[in-house]
């Protein structure tokens, strides 16, 4: 192998690694959906530590809590604002329903329908859910929420 | 200049501009806010055109409209819903408030908060607004879009 030759491998070589050094891997989807999972999981055992915990430090987020209705940005802002709510919530058995997941990137939404009911079966409002989560550092984060009711007519 | 001095010139510029063939210039903040102005431009005269202007083929879209609440998937789903209820929108004067934009490489999340009245100064009911928005081709579409209205205490 020539000199030039070999350099011409090296630069190769930093081409590609230098394009996806910080490329998701190709199981976006279930490991987007599995983070959702593990913060809802705990929201339905009354812990709100979990949305915090899959966060980014700059994360946004529209609430539905009446009165709530400023973006809340950053994750101290997040973490302030939703943890003391916590034993607020009832435990519940919910349903991520309907997901899809766009992937752009290092960016992908996350679109789905959330559907819950109390342990002795009553419904619970369901609600849309939008969570969009960035790819850094060799993870992905939320980087934005927002959840609105389902209207019925 | 050595042939293998040119050749790492050359390569490095490869390095560079591959990685870069695809990226939003740095107005991305002010050219997004200019797409969601226009097609709410238009949205305030009664035209909802707008929003499937400035949408990509795989754009998602979660509606407010009372049983309207599945997903919305794809730019032909989406006009099929959007065309016609154009006319059923009043000419209202409207702010677009407290925008803030969000930069993941060629991605990007706006969010911002609706105020509107009508012509004679009556208020309109405020939305929150998500609207994600790719950089592809040369050009930034809404890839999906959540509103949600604004719950008073």
């Amino acid at each position: 192998m020539s000199r030039t030759a070999i350099l011409l491998t090296t630069l190769q070589l930093l081409v590609i690694g230098g394009c996806n050094s910080n490329t998701p891997n190709k199981n976006a989807d279930e490991e987007i959906i599995a983070l959702e999972r593990s913060a809802l999981d705990k929201w339905s055992q009354s812990n709100t530590r979990g949305y915090v915990d899959i966060s980014a430090d700059d994360v946004t987020w529209f609430d539905f809590t009446p009165g709530k209705q400023l973006r809340i940005d950053g994750i101290e802002e997040f973490r302030n604002f939703v943890e003391p709510f916590g034993k607020q919530i009832p435990p519940h058995k919910y349903e991520l329903a309907n997901p899809k997941v766009q992937l752009y990137g290092n960016t992908a939404i996350l679109t789905f329908h959330w559907n819950a009911s109390t342990p002795d079966g009553q419904p619970m409002p369901s609600w849309k859910a939008t969570s969009v989560y960035n790819w850094k550092d060799g993870k992905w984060r939320m980087v934005h929420g927002h959840w609105s009711v389902v209207q019925t007519e």
